[in-house]
């Protein structure tokens, strides 16, 4: 009958073997064989202690699957497509090793509540893996900030120099986001360090199992309550997900900054050379390569994040083969940014101001505009008067070409006669950064301070 | 020269109009009102405070703040969209009403960091609000479940019958989602709750504001650490739409199995008529749209999201004209949420499960299978066999059109030996759901256990 | 140096080798290898055309071309990571075998243009592939069509009866939206059928190129008119994805209507065996695996479209790293959809219409209702009496538990005089069917007549 | 009963009421009233010439729709949140007007295919409008080409300065992507200009309608071939939305070079000042607001389609409730991209390139090297050697901080014996961007006849 479909020719497989390949998942779910392992090491060990498994069952359970582990460690296991999931490869193997003893282990257990463990302990290992990375990156930046302390750029608004600032504090201010960013990866893992196994298909099993002992097997904080959620929740991932994204977007801004600051005619930035692109027949030539990619792997970022909330749109309760497509995008936005957090950290330690160029920067613009108005406030004059006063100020040095440095003082007080000479103390970059000693301000005082702050936490 | 412009046939006004209308804000930002008032104030008591506003002066502005808002509350204050934004229409009605010391107000303080105390205070002020409403719906899922304990349906797994579970139990899974979204929003808001003023346009201030005291009067938990991240930063907004977005999915999934449960097929669950739309001529259609409107809404919910993420990607530090995008998908998810919490609430609590069809549901489909060849294994019947065992005799079933409990003792043994007069007590869907007596299993036992535990919790 | 670094200790591998693995595109761009040799195959022609190639080189160039092609082909080429894309790959193999007139071939040539080209040329291919498939897809539904005119299902709205309909008439609104897919995908044809060699890395090239001659050479429509344009131009790959995401919704909502149709409740679809799981244990459960995917994959379609608008949002002009972002989302669009289209062609083949279940299921629900007040509106009565007395009646035949061809004539007349008997000629779901005979309606003549116009059409 | 309910605290309107104002879509689909009121008068006339309508009742409800659509034009309309959409809005004044006859308009017609008409009659307008504006953008960019055709500027490629362009290059890049946004925006309408009505709910109408007379009369290019579909297409919405995404894409690639480049630091585009905002106190400072808008606005233009993307995921078939989702996010889009086109053009006309500042760029960062290998190939050189050689130079000049115009011959000879005087020809900006001669190049002559064939297509 075959033969004569319209549309056959198309089709050089058999219907089994295409829909086999379209639903396995073992292709990718491989990557989790140690947490379906370690998962289903404690759940043998609970069905011995409430009895279920017999002692010797038991042990040669665990035997069989740290056995199989090492063939994976090895690279020496054959993945079969045709057992289309790591459970299934894993659970035919154990089978081989040991006989019938092993189609046991998957009493009181079912691949709806088995996968959910699964991707829990990953992602549990995962979230600390990047809460790592974010560490050693802030650690990284801090460092930097000490080291920079006298740096001073221009710091924008609009891409308009607004405020001369420290480089620390700029620093800094992507400390506070990596910051930000582990809160946010800590609070996921709190809703990721809970155990579903016991949930059964859906309704929780008859068999008479430990929940609390195959957690405490695992280090899980708690275990899950309500069978039907435990098995269609992929909150934690989508949580996740989300938490990538939002550390995607700051990384996106720190490397937006860094390819303009590198740019020629910024040039206040040098990147180091192994993080760039040349050409040998144009050395001058620096193309900005992993910067540009970091800022380009947004997107999948944040796609990853849609694909998940789309998926799981409108499902039905409770589990449906849908949410088979939780994986992939987990497993890129990991590998994503793992990657993308290790390059950056060193990155950044190799960074170099270019400490001319960017005091040149830093004095230009007349960003000392408004010091020049509080100046003024503060000296007894008006609050519009001031910033009046000031408005003219700039306008004279614009046209005239002139910096307000050169300006004497009797020239200046045509402008107000409350300018005194404790005026040109306020008009350089070192004094419109310094004078900035609130908490959180780029004053070299405070910033020192906040780097001192951040070791005493980290001690 | 305007009238030679090529294009200027279609433009009936001039660049400045339409420039201020593109650019404004106050039409969608007059909505914090509240919030940038209530900052104000305690700015202008902490200038009062460290002297830098005379004492008559900032009870003057204070006085005259809360004079504005009063106007603002009657719905007696003109906006204009000339004045661009909430900020400015506050300050230009201060300074008419109380004189030149209004503008002193702005001493120390820039609209970068303004706008970001205003967020923060208006989104601290909404989560609170929405964690009500979660708790709301979250008490009436458990008042619902304890009233309707003693009903049984189906539940699914792909759509199929998987095993009979209590309603119950099902509106739990939801309570243990909802529950999840509340600890999200309050992980959010300590994030939320940091006190942005000082932070001046970029670098700090100048002025020797005491940043402490304005977040002790505002009731914030902390101070931000670096006034370039706080200026720049709208994690918290994201962070935010990201938990109405999950929390969105739920309710879609909610909505999803109601519909479905409610359709004619289905049919074991009553939607109360206040919630849908019928029609005079057509008397038995009952058309689901406010849980229809509900799935439909996850759309906004989702794109609110994506469009902050967008808005946010690869900008340069640190605050730039896009952030002014920020605050419609904010608003638009907070109405829709709110609304939809609170319509959900209702609603569920006026659902009717047609006990004797969901029994009879419930009671469909063998339900029963995997149950049966539990009873097997129990019984010592190798697990494998235990399977095939129980495939045959389901197979059975569905030639004969008969339900198992139809089948006598004695053709039961010619399946297997092991079958005993017990066996007519667990294929019962009550027996089904009771013999789950695992921790979170659906046993009524199990499920009201849960509910105590709840209930115990909050009080 | 690197000794000392702090953060060094998980770095294993030196810099130079996680940026190149950060950066290379080769593990996924080597599937582009046909078109990037292809077109150098052009280049090279062209370029001996015009004389910057000597006859001989040229001809050496396209001969070891096309054994590096046999080499990819067969599986025997050894792909560098280190020559980072498959650019590289091929011109360095290429210099290996010919010797330094493999460098030329790269005369007034960028890889910007280059890669600009090599998606195109793959584009062009794949799209033609994904309409072949919707035509064998959209061919399949009209057989399907043709061969169950005779079955009638109920339609619905809201996922409530509303009117019954011809299967047909269903499949055939698949027809019409696949039939848009196609348009769309010709539509963006259009845009990838363009030629972009000759652009150079940004501003056109100073050698004295035919970049028309390389246009027939590979077959396309025109050449870009804007070198700058050409090299950072990726619409057409936004394009495609947009109009992948739009086909995936519509077989998303298809999946979502089969996989409710045949759940038990529903059940007047069978879906066929093989792109469903069973269980050995349970043979009646019949899970829709494949539906599911297909709906579940609608995710990863939408986020490779928003993947890639992310990446290019505010990305200056001209070329960028990021871009490299584009081909993975492409690639994996692709994939996902064709491989859905080809199961979901021979999945709907295979679907058999409980043709009793289905015709009960279009019996009730009074969807007759309609009809009938249009009925008593041609008899004279006004429309609004007429709704209202068809409301009595439709509550009459809701108490009663009556069907309303039960009830005798001369009580039908209690609810309007108008009643003849030609009423009992219109309630029934094939009159319900039939009297629809409006162009585009579900009548069988009018399905039939649409049939025949696509065949014709098709011819 | 109401006064128990637990959570009713909060509730201050009675269920009916918060239902309602849930469910409305008039506050938003008022909108469409002009096309509500078009159809229905299509609708009418055709229910007149088949005989529906008597000629008297067609007339009176024609007169009185005009009525309606004259008092809602001059705003004495009122609208009502009860009648819940702009159909029942408009049907309900049409009865209280002329009376019963008013009723009949909706003979034949359901308020499924009747809002499918007026969004594609909206659409259809709103489509023509855009691309007008994309005309009118696209001619003044054509404009300001050939009025700045002299102006060279430095072609970025990674931001780094890559090759010198003409300014009006540039633009007319700008004017390509355009040029294939109008072309998305035609292809959509081929889609959008059908005509559905005559669908009615769901199945067609038992009513003899003449379709085509309708499309006729409304001036569509077809009707809609299966009812099914018609009543539950939104895909021209979709595709239009992703038309907009892709359009506001471009643009903010043009925000973000423009807000690049008319920063201090790059510092060679004049913005006009009526598109930013400056401070009085500070007249240097001009913030580009209206490029970061409209850079920051393509979140919502994303999320606007994704949005509704989302919503259509998984509905079944046919109309469901969830699809009254569809408008706001498309009114949203419509509204900003007419507003941002508008201001733009006006923007862009309004732009100064600072001819001697873009010079000198154009003159830094040695883009003369790829020229002068070149150069070197054409005398003879081999390809790699050139390079080489080239390299070297480029070296030197870094070195000793001469630019190549400042080598003398004599020692350009001790690089390669093969420069000769002429070198001096091909190492200006100048010279750069005219030796680019061919199709789609940047040399003055390619610019100035693409703009000839712009204009002579225009004609």
């Amino acid at each position: 009958m075959k033969k004569k479909k319209p549309w056959g020719g198309r089709f050089s497989k058999p219907t089994e073997k295409t829909v086999e390949e379209f639903t396995e998942s073992i292709s990718f779910d491989r990557r989790l064989y140690k947490y379906d392992i370690e998962g289903s090491i404690a759940h043998a060990r609970m069905l011995g202690k409430i009895g279920i498994l017999k002692k010797n069952e038991a042990v040669a359970i665990v035997k069989g699957l740290e056995g199989i582990r090492k063939e994976m460690d090895d690279g020496r296991f054959s993945f079969s497509v045709e057992l289309e999931d790591i459970h299934m490869n894993i659970e035919k193997r154990l089978i081989d090793k040991i006989g019938p003893a092993g189609a046991k282990l998957h009493t009181a257990r079912s691949r709806n509540d088995q996968v959910a463990l699964d991707i829990r302990l990953y992602l549990r290992d995962v979230i600390k893996e990047i809460i790592g990375c974010t560490s050693e990156f802030k650690s990284v930046l801090v460092d930097k900030a000490r080291a920079d302390i006298a740096v001073i750029i221009p710091g924008y608004t609009h891409l308009q120099p607004a405020q001369p600032v420290l480089f620390s504090h700029y620093l800094l201010a992507y400390w506070e986001m990596l910051e930000r960013d582990r809160e946010r990866f800590t609070d996921c893992l709190k809703r990721v360090n809970t155990m579903p196994l016991g949930s059964g298909a859906i309704a929780g099993t008859s068999f008479p199992v430990d929940r609390e002992y195959v957690a405490l097997l695992l280090g899980f904080d708690r275990i899950t309550k309500n069978s039907m959620d435990a098995v269609s929740d992929r909150d934690f991932i989508i949580e996740f997900l989300s938490a990538c994204a939002i550390l995607g977007m700051h990384l996106s801004r720190l490397s937006e900054d860094l390819i303009i600051w590198s740019s020629q005619e910024f040039g206040f930035i040098e990147l180091p050379d192994a993080f760039c692109t040349g050409s040998s027949m144009m050395p001058q030539k620096k193309n900005p390569d992993v910067l540009e990619l970091v800022r380009g792997k947004t997107g999948r970022l944040y796609g990853n994040l849609l694909s998940l909330l789309t998926t799981m749109k409108g499902l039905p309760l409770t589990y449906n083969r849908d949410m088979q497509e939780d994986k992939e995008p987990l497993f890129d936005s990991v590998d994503t940014l793992t990657s993308i957090l290790r390059l950056l950290t060193e990155l950044i330690s190799g960074i170099i101001v270019k400490k001319e160029a960017a005091s040149t920067a830093a004095s230009q613009g007349y960003m000392w505009a408004t010091d020049v108005a509080d100046y003024l406030v503060e000296k007894g004059v008006p609050f519009r008067t001031a910033h009046e006063i000031t408005g003219k100020l700039v306008g004279y040095c614009i046209q005239s070409g002139k910096g307000i440095k050169d300006i004497e003082i009797s020239w200046l007080k045509r402008f107000s006669d409350r300018f005194e000479k404790d005026i040109y103390d306020i008009i350089t970059p070192e004094a419109g950064v310094n004078m900035r000693r609130v908490a959180g301000g780029t004053a070299t005082e405070m910033v020192l301070k906040r780097i001192r702050e951040i070791e005493e936490d980290d001690l």
